[in-house]
């Protein structure tokens, strides 16, 4: 019996997102197709976060248990040869039985990455939004500040009201990163997230640094948990799961959250 | 009377390089479509760089007249409008009736990506060559310097040996950039460059790196002139032409160029 643990990396562009979808190829349906193909048997996958249509994945981690007795390695080497080239296995370990992607993750950070100006380079194309309009980088990052610390985030979360009753969610971390090429990046760590809410906090931070809100709103929109306030849902191109905490990054202070005055 | 010229970026990967060719789709041959539809009349164009199949350009010139009085803002609209995703024009000017792009440019320069380590994270596949040996980085700086400077780079360049009967090339600057995620990216700026020469140095410093040459041999296959002694053609889709340059940049010094003691 093993269980094993894959780290893996896909860009998101011609897939459904990582769940299996009768509408077109999924991650998930690649990664058990090529798993299935190596072990002989039906893989049920297990996965730290559920990417949707258009999101990449640097750092997505992934788990599946087998009755045989499996050699990590043997197993990234083989799902390298199958999988398509999209999608990478970046490491392969073998891990408790009761270990679980999900449950026993404690956080996780997105990138998302926004391209300025009139013309985009194509190289950036599926990697990243292109965003028209000037930006206030001083007051994003003022905004920014708001966000910190343990909110109820229902203005940030779509639809799902019913599924998700509990909209308090902690923001351990937000940076706005100029990159080159006339590019930002905007860096979220959290404990978890709600449905769209790092694509809605995103866009959001945009309509405050393009002056279609205002920095003073932002409060509100939290208090009033209405999401029709808050701004548009940034696309899912421009949006990496990075990485998936299993335990948490020293340089979060949890006491310090919890106020909300990281900065 | 118009004559325009374009700066365009496109991303190499579904085309058979710049030229028009039958054996399928170019960048060429888009660039026509989309400004024969728009001027409703047949268009030539001519191109600083005939970049080869799969390799990127940032900063391609391109030009071409009409007996029409042309707005290169409304031409620039109208390309980015028609032409496919993967190609974009960045910028459209006005020029004399005599400028040509390959005559009259000076130098060009060149990026090649490269890829480091085991794996490669999906997003780069297109853009740099995944090169799984270690690298001694700085016996690479170390050879690049035997390349800078007016050299005979027959050792340098594949085939059509009769097309070239001239091999004597400039190499003004060549720099090696560790960048994030285990990638690096050599920058080459010469006057002209002879087929597939970028390449040819790329796969060359690349051999030095890992150990398949020495440096003491790099001056010895400058001197031979013999295509076979040198290291293999990178391949082209870690090839980015970067810049092409119409007067020479200030930080460049043809004094010390020609000497070959530029570092």
């Amino acid at each position: 019996m093993s269980r094993i643990k894959l780290l893996s990396s896909y860009e998101g562009t011609h897939y459904f997102g990582w769940q299996k979808t009768k509408m077109g190829p999924s991650i998930e349906e690649e990664m058990e197709k090529a798993l299935s193909q190596i072990l002989q048997e039906k893989v049920d996958l297990e996965a730290a976060s559920r990417t949707d249509r258009g999101v990449h994945a640097e750092g997505q981690v992934v788990c599946f248990s087998s009755e045989k007795k499996l050699d990590p390695f043997r197993i990234q080497k083989g799902l390298n040869a199958l999988l398509p080239k999209d999608i990478s296995i970046l490491e392969a370990s073998e891990v408790a039985d009761d270990f679980h992607p999900t449950l026993d993750n404690v956080a996780k950070e997105y990138h998302y990455e926004v391209c300025l100006g009139d013309i985009q380079l194509p190289f950036h194309r599926n990697f990243s939004w292109h965003f028209f309009y000037p930006l206030e980088l001083g007051t994003m990052k003022e905004a920014s500040k708001f966000f910190l610390g343990k909110h109820d985030f229902s203005a940030f979360c779509n639809m799902r009201l019913f599924l998700q009753s509990d909209k308090i969610r902690t923001i351990y971390s937000l940076e706005i990163i100029p990159l080159p090429q006339n590019r930002l990046r905007i860096s979220i760590i959290g404990d978890r997230f709600l449905y769209k809410m790092v694509r809605n906090i995103v866009g959001t931070l945009l309509y405050v640094g393009c002056g279609k809100l205002t920095l003073e709103q932002i409060p509100l929109i939290l208090e009033n948990k209405d999401r029709k306030e808050a701004g548009m849902t940034a696309p899912a191109h421009g949006l990496f799961l990075k990485k998936v905490f299993y335990e948490l990054p020293g340089f979060i202070h949890l006491d310090l959250v919890h106020c909300g005055v990281l900065s």
